[in-house]
């Protein structure tokens, strides 16, 4: 499966595997693909840094990259603490009641809150570009907003892509004219921020849109066939998130989570502002239906949201309290019912493409070849 | 364009067009698909009789079909007047507000409301059928809901096969046990009544749920490379509603609304409850707005919403009252920018078609052929 991407990059396969963890990110590089690491929750650089290292060690010398939370406007000396204080008092006691509700247990003393909005930070994504420069990354990737101009130029320095998502086509034409190299045509279906236009029609809109700069199809992306779909509109490969969140490799570190994952349709995930204040696509829960009930609060709007509910979220998988057990997740779900290996899916995904080819040659009327 | 399906029907592309207008049905067929003509709007037998003849006049023998909006519940003896007795004053305050609030003029004297929601009602159905069963109709299609047994029956006696649309795979193997011959999996992105599942997912989770049934692919497709992409997802044929709304033999009654289409970009529809009372998607104009504005009455349940809002449809297309003026229509329409004729439209399919398939073909490594 290549296309010229795929060949500048040095991959065997047009295929971009986008996950929180290191193990499932480097097998899907050995594997042929490009892994890229999501770097959003490491707020300690040293953290950042023994991951990497660990992923130069064990991706066989194959390419892989980084996504990093870059958030495209800057607000000069604004602490984390100045936006704690925009927080309104009614939203505090909201998410007080509905843990209480459903008897979530506090932290214990000292035990930190493992999920922080802070990676969205500016100071922060810059700390985590400072790690990842260090090392030898094919792919720079960003989501929310396009990317400063001085991290592209870097990027392009380091000989880095920069890839960037898009919900419409106008957010992706503001990208290339950044100055990006991939644009990530991220359709309504896939698993967090996401916009209204479904991946059928995003993905021709956004190639036209941003020609001649390649395009990946992100979103409803699980399968072989579901490959050569995207590969069909336009795009020069695909972008897998949902997929690896059930891989043995990967660590969300809650059975009960895995459980739900493995359990739910594809009609059992919300597009909900709960977790960050932009509409994410995620598990539908007792939590995102508390923050989407019109009697409620409402959220707020990011990165009020995200700061407002961090402490929650991580009690929440803390206890594996299972009604608000939750992640971001896309409608592919439905097709996640069992633990495999990294290698094992990705081999599935290469043989469901090639089936799907020769079921198109047949229909076409082409011999096989 | 060959699948057992679109050899079993004998037309030459796995193309069906779901049209109101008799002239771009017949146009379809003429060029190679199946044209399924709308049955919904002819409230008079003989209306419905005197277009047939015409279609059959101008099919050059090809195949057609007709699609019947047949209610899966039997409501004995409940008659319009009973229902529109139901409608909340409020409610019809509502509606009467709104249209004054944008200067909308009263129908003349004596002129009827064209859109009538009565279609939909069982004897008007029924009344249908029996005139489309005096015709060689190849497909007789269907939404909302598995069609009753004794029109599955009486549609396989006289040759025809049934299709019914499905958004989910339930609703898809409730069809399957109904024993109809074809699901339409109609994706998030369609036109007229939807579900929440985008047709990159759904496709293939129909075709898993209903096989060996053969699944057509709705929502979404308006080019040769989308219909590549759906018949990737394992669909033994596509099923395009959308796209011949701007061809030059649709007559859809007003200028402003073909201009409103042609202007429209993927992100001006909305999936809405205004028009019947069920989530469907049209064009978002000011009257859906008002019904989606949580300051309002909202909708009602169907059938009364639609009949609650029938001659308020017919005001605002009559007299063309932009703001107001929309119709079903689905994220393509951000694709339709120029009125051609349905055999343009059709080839252009065509050829896109062998494009994707040449494309995908390069990316496989697999020679030209």
């Amino acid at each position: 499966m290549e296309t010229e991407l795929s060949r500048q990059l040095g991959i065997e396969h047009a295929i971009f595997g986008f996950t929180p963890f290191p193990a499932v990110a480097a097998a899907i590089s050995r594997a042929g693909g490009l892994g890229v690491l999501g770097a959003v929750r490491y707020t300690a650089p040293d953290d950042l840094k023994r991951d990497l290292d660990w992923m130069q060690e064990h991706t066989d010398g194959r390419p892989y990259g980084v996504d990093v939370v870059m958030p495209a406007k800057k607000v000069e000396g604004v602490t984390e603490a100045d936006v704690e204080a925009m927080i309104p008092e009614e939203h505090r006691r909201f998410v007080t009641d509905t843990l209480a509700r459903h008897g979530v247990p506090e932290l214990a003393d000292g035990e930190a809150s493992g999920w922080r909005i802070t990676g969205w930070m500016e100071q922060v994504a810059r700390n985590q570009l400072d790690v990842a420069f260090d090392y030898p990354v094919a792919l720079l990737a960003g989501a929310l907003g396009s990317p400063p101009a001085d991290v592209v130029a870097r990027a392009h320095d380091h000989g880095a892509l920069v890839a960037a998502l898009a919900g419409s086509a106008k957010h992706a034409r503001r990208h290339a004219e950044a100055g990006i190299d991939v644009v990530v045509a991220q359709g309504y279906e896939a698993g967090g921020h996401t916009g209204d236009i479904a991946s059928m029609v995003l993905t021709p809109e956004v190639v036209d849109a941003v020609a001649p700069v390649p395009v990946l199809a992100a979103g409803g992306i699980g399968s072989g066939e579901q490959i050569a779909a995207g590969l069909a509109l336009g795009a020069q490969g695909v972008w897998l998130g949902s997929l690896w969140l059930t891989t043995t490799e990967a660590s969300l570190g809650s059975r009960a989570l895995t459980g739900k994952l493995l359990a739910a349709g594809s009609g059992d995930t919300v597009r909900s502002r709960a977790l960050t204040g932009k509409p994410a696509r995620q598990l539908r829960t007792a939590w995102t239906d508390a923050w989407d009930d019109p009697a409620g609060p409402g959220t707020l709007p990011m990165p009020l949201q995200g700061l407002l509910v961090a402490e929650a979220v991580s009690r929440i998988q803390r206890y594996e309290v299972e009604p608000l057990l939750g992640t971001p997740v896309g409608q592919i779900v439905g097709r996640m019912n069992s633990e495999r290996g990294v290698r094992e899916v990705f081999d599935d995904l290469t043989r469901g493409f090639e089936r799907a080819v020769d079921r198109i040659n047949r229909i076409a009327g082409r011999s096989a070849s």
